[in-house]
This record gives C-alpha cells, sequence and structure tokens, in this order.
C-alpha cells in the first residue's frame, strides 16, 4: 500500500483534511438540528480513567488550590478574606488521557510529520509544526455515526477484529446515510461498552480491541472526510495488522494524510438515539483547547440532533 | 439587595440558571446560523497567559513525554520501537486560568454553596455538590453579544467602570437584539484589547477593570439567562462595588441564583463580525470538560453564525 | 492498649521524638564513621516506582523544559540564545511516593494531630501544625539497623508476618548493638528484596508485608528513639493486626507519640555492610526538603560508616 | 582562556570532580565534627520563592490529596475508611527552582555534554548520561566556607561584582582554612540576605548579582574541588563578563571541567556561625534525589560542625 504523500494542500499547511470543512457544509450541518438533543462524547476526567501507563500516559490528576476547609471561620475573617470563601481547582493530565483530538504533530514518518515538516521540530519545547491550536476553530460540522457494531448485531465487535471497507459501506447504506465530504465520522464499535458494563477502565488502554482496518485510509482519503473517531483507544485494531508497527493506521492517517483521529469517544447514548430515530447525521461540535504547541486535546464533544 | 435563595429549583439540583436551556432553544439557536462562520473563543493555553497569582492560579505548564529526540535512529530502532515514533503531551494547569466557566461550587455564601449544599462538601477530594462535571452536556444554546463598549463608543470601558442595568438594556436596544429566557449572554467591555493591542498578558488578573455592576444581577435572574460572560478576568467590575466583599456579582450569582459564569472570553473577532452584520444573536457551544468533583473548567467555546 | 498522648512536649513542639537528637548525639555519630564508605538509603525517582494507586498515591513524572533538542543550530543561534543551550527539568509528584518521612500532620487520631492540634487545620491550603518543614534541620544522628531478617536467617520474613518485642531484642543483642535515646532505628525485614530480584516494583503498595507489630510502640516509647524506617511501605504489618484499623502502628506513633516514620528505605546494600563488619550503628543523615505546610518529603538518607 | 577537555578522567565517567572526594576525605571530614550543631542551607519549598521565570522556571506548587475536611464524620466512617483519617500531599516543581545541584548534563558545549556525550542524548525521556542519579552517594565530604563578603566588609558584595581568584585566596587566608583536593567549596556573596531582609524572593533569579568570576574557574580546576555553591541564582556573576554568553563559568564548569554546581544555597546561619567560632570547615552532607535521567535535584543540605 502506497502511504506517503497523500492529500497536501501546500506548502504551509497545517490542519491537514480539516480544510474540507466549508462555510456550507457547516451551515447545512446547523440545519440538521430539529429536535435540540445533546449528546456529550467526553467521558469524565478522574483518577479512574481508562490509562494504565501507554505511553508513560497517566489519568487525570485533579486537586485543589482551596477548598470549603479554608473559610473565613467569623465575621473579622470574612472581612479579611475579602468574602465567604470559595474553592479553585487544577490539574495535572496528559492531553491524550481522556477523549481527545491528535494533532498532525502526533506521528512521524520517516522523520517527518505531515507536509514534509522534520519531526525534530517537535522537542521539549512542543511542536513548531502541526500543532493543535492550528484547528482551534476548525472542529465543528457535520458528524456521522457508522454504528458497526450494530449493524452486525452484536453489542460490541470482538477484540481483534478489523473493520473493513465493505463494513463500512454496508452500515451507511443499512443506515441510510451517506459519507460526504467534510464529515466527521464517528465510527462505532461498542468496544467501550464492555468497560463501561463493569464500570473499570483499567486496561482499556492495553487491551486488545477492534477498530479499523489499515486498509480503510484510501476509502477514507478517496471520501475527503475531515476527521475520524471512535469509541476505542487508537481508532485503528489492536493488534496491528502490520507488525512491526504498533498502529499503522496512524501512519497513514496522520503524517500522511494529514486526518484528524478522535479516540475514546463515548458514543452509547448518542448510538441509541440514532437507532431509535433513524438519523446518523447531526451537528458535531467538537472545540479543541488551544495549546499553544501541543500536539493533542482533551475533548468534551457535542453532537447535537 | 436582597441577595440569598433566588432561582433555586429544588433540592437535587446542581446546575441552576442552566435549567433555562430548553431543546426548543437548542433547536432555535441552530437555525441562527446561516453564513457558517465559527468564531473561537477561547484564549491560548501557554506560559505567557493571564495569571499573575490571584488565588495561587499559574498559566498552563505544557510538557512532553516524547518529542522528535526520542525517534527511533535506524531500522533497527523502528522495529524496536514498532514505528517511527512520535510526540505526546501534557499539561499542569488551573482550570480558572484561561477561557472557562465557573461551576456552581466556586463561591460560598455564609457557609453554604448552591442550593444548600454545605461549604464543607468541597474538600481536597473535589466538590461533592455542584461540580462542573454536572454541566457536561448542558452548554450549547442562543449567544447573545452586549458589545457595551462599542455602543459607547470606545475600544475599552474605563477600568473600574461598573457596567449599569441601564447600559445593558440602551445596548441590547441599539443592537436591536432581545435577552430571552436561556440565553448565554457575553458582555464585551473592550477590556481584553488592551492586553492584545501590547501583546502582553501580565497582571491581566490584578489590574483594575470594567466590568458589570452587583446591581445587574436581579436583572439577569429576571430575564432568566442560563449563563453569562465577559472578556474580563471576573465579569464583574474590579475592584468592588461593596467592599470588603472581593467579588459581590459573584456571591449574589453563584452560590444564590446558580448562575454559571464564563471568563476571560476572547470577543474581539466575533463583535467586529457582528457590528459588520448587525447579527447579535447565533449559535454558542461551549462544553465543559467533565472534570469529576471539579470546580471549573478551561473552554474554548465556539460561536457559530 | 492505651495509645493517647504518650510522648508530648509541651504545647508549641510540632517536631516530638526528633526532640531526643542532641548536640551531643550527633558528635557522637559523627564519630561513629572510621572507613568513609557512603550508603544511599533513598530508591530512584522514576515512573516505574512502587505506587500503584494506595492514597491516590502515583510513581515520578519527570520532564523536561528544555533539551538537546532545543539546542542553538548554528553561530547566529549560539549568540541569539547566549550559549549552547542545555536542559532543565521538572517533576509532578507525591510527597509520599518514593523513599520518604511522614510529617506528624500525616495521620489523625480522633479529629487530632499530634500535640493536640485539630486536624481540620490540614486544608487544601497545607498543614498549618505539625508539618514537614518544621523538621528542617533535625533529622541527622546515630542510626542503628536491626536487621531482622538476616537475624532469622531469611532473605526477607514471609509477608504479614508482625515483629515483635523480641525480635527486635533479640536482633539487637545478636547484633551486639544497644538501641538509645535519640537513635534513628533502620528495621528491615528483607521484604524490598523480593522487588528488587524480580525488577518489579509493581503492587508493592498493596501486597502483604512484614512489619513491625502495633505492639512495638510502648517499645519505641520507653527507648525514647527520634524516628523508625523501614524497608516495607508502611513500617508497620500488613494487613493490619487491629481490623477495622489499617494502619494502627501509625495512628499510635504519628498523632500520639509523636514519632516520624521513614517509608521504603533502601537497606539491602548497608545490611550487607553491616553483617560483614558487625557495625551495626553509624551516622544517618536524612534531610527533609524543607516543603512548607508539607505532611511529607522524598528523601535520600545517607548512612555513613 | 581555553575551556575544552578539562578534567576528564575516563570515557564512562558522568559524575566529573566529585571523583576527588574519597573515602579517607569523608572520614576525615566527619572528624571535623564537634559540637554536633546543624545548619540546614535549603531555602523553603512554597509558591513565594525566588522564580520569576528564568527557564520557564515556576516555584513549588504544593497541594492535598486529602486533608483534615477528608476526616470520617462519625464511628462508620471511622470503619468505611478503616482510621480517623490523615492527609496525604503531592508537588509541582523543577528541580532547579530551590536550593539544589545542576547535574553534568545541565549545560551543552559546541553539542556536547560533559565527557563528550552528545547533547542529543538529552531528549524529552531525559538525560541519558551524566544525570544526577549518577550522584546518588557521593555528595558528602568536607565543605569549605569562603564568606568572601564578610571577609570585605559588607553585608554584601555589589551586584555585578565579579568574584575574583584574589578574593578566594585572600578570604581564605584570613579565614585560615586551605581549600583541598575533594572540598565542597561554599562562596557567600551576602546576595541572598537582601532578599532575606525585605522577605520578598521576587526577581531573585532576573536580577543581577555578584558571583564568582569566569576566570576562577581554572583555579577551582588546579585546586581539584569536588562541587561549589553559593548563595545567588547561579554561583557565577550577572550580567556575564563575556557576552554574549549568558554563564560562561557553566560553560566551562559543567560541560567541560565536570564541576557540579550547587545553587541557591542559603548561608547565613553557618555563616554567622563560622565568624563566631573562627572554624570554616565542616561536614557537607547534600545527598541529591536520585531523580532518574534527572538534570537537576532540589536539595537541603545539611552543614555539620
Amino acid at each position: 500500500m502506497q502511504v506517503r504523500n497523500w492529500g497536501r494542500w501546500g506548502p504551509h499547511d497545517e490542519i491537514g483534511t480539516l480544510n474540507h470543512i466549508t462555510p456550507d457544509s457547516i451551515a447545512a450541518a446547523c440545519r440538521l438540528v430539529t429536535a435540540g438533543k445533546v449528546f456529550a462524547l467526553g467521558i469524565p476526567l478522574q483518577r479512574q480513567g481508562p490509562q494504565s501507563g501507554t505511553r508513560q500516559r497517566f489519568n487525570p490528576i485533579h486537586t485543589m488550590f482551596r477548598d470549603g476547609g479554608d473559610q473565613p471561620k467569623d465575621a473579622a475573617g470574612v472581612v479579611e478574606m475579602q468574602g465567604y470563601g470559595g474553592s479553585d481547582d487544577w490539574i495535572v493530565m496528559p492531553l491524550q488521557c481522556v477523549t481527545q483530538w491528535d494533532s498532525l504533530a502526533h506521528v512521524f514518518y520517516e522523520g517527518k510529520m505531515y507536509n514534509g515538516f522534520d519531526a525534530t521540530l517537535v522537542t521539549s519545547s512542543g511542536a513548531a509544526k502541526d500543532s493543535i491550536d492550528k484547528t482551534k476553530d476548525k472542529i465543528v460540522g457535520r458528524g456521522v455515526l457508522l454504528d458497526v457494531a450494530r449493524h452486525k448485531g452484536v453489542r460490541a465487535l470482538a477484540s481483534g477484529y478489523a473493520i473493513t471497507v465493505d463494513d463500512l459501506e454496508a452500515t451507511a447504506a443499512a443506515q441510510k446515510v451517506q459519507v460526504q465530504r467534510g464529515d466527521i465520522l464517528l465510527i462505532r464499535t461498542g468496544h467501550m461498552s464492555r468497560y463501561l458494563d463493569k464500570g473499570d477502565w483499567r486496561h482499556f488502554d492495553l487491551d486488545e480491541s477492534p477498530g479499523v482496518s489499515v486498509h480503510t485510509a484510501p476509502w477514507m482519503h478517496a471520501r475527503e472526510i475531515a476527521a475520524v473517531a471512535s469509541d476505542n483507544y487508537a481508532v485503528e485494531v489492536r493488534p496491528s495488522e502490520l507488525a512491526p508497527f504498533r498502529s499503522p493506521f496512524h501512519i497513514c492517517a496522520i503524517p500522511n494524510m494529514g486526518l484528524t483521529l478522535g479516540e475514546i469517544f463515548f458514543l452509547e447514548e448518542l448510538a441509541a438515539d440514532c437507532a431509535a430515530d433513524g438519523r446518523y447525521a447531526f451537528l458535531l461540535v467538537a472545540p479543541p483547547l488551544p495549546v499553544t504547541a501541543g500536539v493533542g486535546t482533551p475533548i468534551n464533544p457535542y453532537a447535537v440532533k
């Protein structure tokens, strides 16, 4: 499979396929909203999260500057503290530890990032190119859910199952939805339900999982989608179809195609609603945090129907 | 002014005035979108940010797990590392250090949070009540910009200027927009432009600033707005109109009225566009990060017109 | 067993049994040094450490501000950067995640810290009393190793074995060493060798382990030792001898007796040397980091013989 | 001045001049202790510290996992929580933000670290060579204070004053102390007293200061000292004597000579005592935290007399 040099739009471009989203496609996506229902696709940020140590990632560590124990104790304290007190908090977290977008600086191919920028431009100071803040006002448009698990009649696809182009096309056909240029594609494997059912996220990042085949990349490229996201850890199937590469779909999609990937999306409630009303297209709004020189961002995407 | 016990909707309610947003108001807000223009209202997350130390807050500290220096050096390295390498990053940040929503656990009044929950329910473990994750799918609706600075013909209101109810009503009238139940109100003072003009955020948190008067709180309550945000540090005017209280509007709004406040909103581009086309109402989507037990969240709100 | 009100030396005292160390005992400890051998008792600070989640603790997260990838690329860069570049780093870590001293604010007894201070004086702002920085120049003196495992002829005591007063006395007698007032007692269980042997620290904090019995507390009190440390996670035996209390020795020692506890000490090399030369007393220097209002500190104690 | 290739002891050596410390010199240093007095040379770890932003450094951020607000509320709570509760804390801090040792990976010279290791071996993963943990059991020995400020009869040397070889030799002669092979040299400029006097550390890292001249490096090399530390920010004088280099002494000392530098040492109490008893040599114990791949470490050195 030829993986190099797909989908570049010029030497200065740092957002890749997000260029496929246009004002017209955004306005059209807003017109899809009729019921005013909102589905939040972000998982909780908490210590009991999905990270067990992949790529040194850890779960969010949330802590307080001030809390109820720091309240003034009497009227003089109210005066001294200029009020009745309050609370403030802060967090330490990997930018890829929960529901998230990868930037195009996240994966390298033969020493290069997307659009030919040298990988050494990512240093301890962050990504000088292809960073996530370049997408700050770009991630809103038509969302399309392809619920492959439901289409195949299972609660969750088998771990290690590689979703094929045929699976994607058959699911879309059964759902009576067409994938269009500029779409943000949400692919449901059902894998997350395994962890939600047992109320324990542990090893979500390490376990095998269903996910898209590396061979779906050309199809996504040809469809000119803007982004793709899934309810597993890495969009793509684990274990890898192309050893020794751990994440061959990532290598095709990010540095070569310039495709923004979304991971660990909570799709259960949205999918149930789509199944109920037969409407698999909606407004999807998933603003990144504009982290200067960042290579990922936590998000809480809204699907609005 | 009577500040107590406004706007409570029942003993179990932890989201206050966000209850004013309804499916109908969301659908109506989406119908406002015609041009497909997106305005990102979040400021950058970086070390050179607005925090100088208020409430011990600091600016985001962004760092890398892996970068271009960690790439495999040769073919054997590619095999060993299962690919060409990539980058991963993480962040340490106060949840209130950039563009943000306050949760209803952020400020106390006589030992209580919003809806009568005891302030001691906020401990080192976070907020057991009124936390920001309770709003996870709630912050989307009709946004209305009241550009008070532009209405008064200035680039920025004077520091220390307290915006009155008359100012808000005159601005709305001049803009030919009506504030409705469930609106997310964005009030532009122009104050942020001072820092953007000089390219230096320092002391933004400490300087005096224009902002809403504490006496606008009853008006907001009566209008049944869902949330209010501004382009200054604390929505309200600094210095305080009601010493010794540092933030009297906060005390009225958060623990008593249950009003969600948004701070440090970047409104310059949106305001210029509204002035140009005369349309001051739009779809506003500002998903919080669902931080379990959190009392604030960084955001990158999208205004879509 | 009576646990209350041991060992208080006055209303203002925040360092407890560390008062037993005197200038004379320090000078005498220095005179024990003849060979100039140094044993570093601190374990590495790294991600692959002993913390699996007890009390939400995590392993140290080390990261870089600047690294070799940020060097100037040419002579102009050297001028611009005012030199050839360098590296800087930072860390996120629990103060109790590696070899460490507990402060006397670490454990409460019926709402009180050591010396009767109210536990509510420990808030999000830290410990207003009994904090670790009160000990900043106090932790140097005569160290005595009691190698209970070696005395009993095993590589490591069985997990769950509670070391008794008889064990301590028999070990001291066999080693021909007397425990004196002001000593810093190091008790070797051998437990850490299990993890060192397999090269894997995981579950060290969760597994059962040998350790001192709660019933050794009065003996330690009567001997007027200054501090006690061990090569296990919590000094005391796990599981607890006195359910439902998880750490009954802690409750006796810290809030009641005012005894400073040291945990996760690396004693293997020191113990081998003591066995070889028969000298079990030495100079022990283990400065705390003076964290203002802190309740623990990472340390790298030096035993010098 | 020739700066290259000083003081290398072989291809595998990563601790440089710390090799000059020997068992004999350690034992001799211990014999210097007669009074049992301890001076803690570490400054407090707190938010109000000396860092204003040099090299992106910040002051320690201390926070709590658990505090007095998390105590069990009743007997059932005691059972459920397996005790009366307690407190736990953690910290986020640059390893060079307080009293500290630099590792030999901290500064580069023409692309190299000390002993010819390539600077690119310092990546986001830390320093593969010359890291601070290599010194874990090495930093104890004879400390010698050269109180240049007191010798010159001033509370503090003028900011910008470069301490010369003559100053060092005259001070030593006046103090009747000889610098020996393996000594850890503490040079007092008095600069820190300026900040202690006003009770405000701010700009300590940015202000000009007295410090050693770059031209003292050959003298230190010839004396075969083990390490040098001072009570200013960077040991050497600010501003630089050799523009455009910001820290020319660092460049000579660290990558070329392999000299361990100690910064921000609190010397006031020790210096007063030395002046009082005329004894300027003592036991110095300053264990680094063994941070794997770290390039610096916070310390609390003990001078024992």
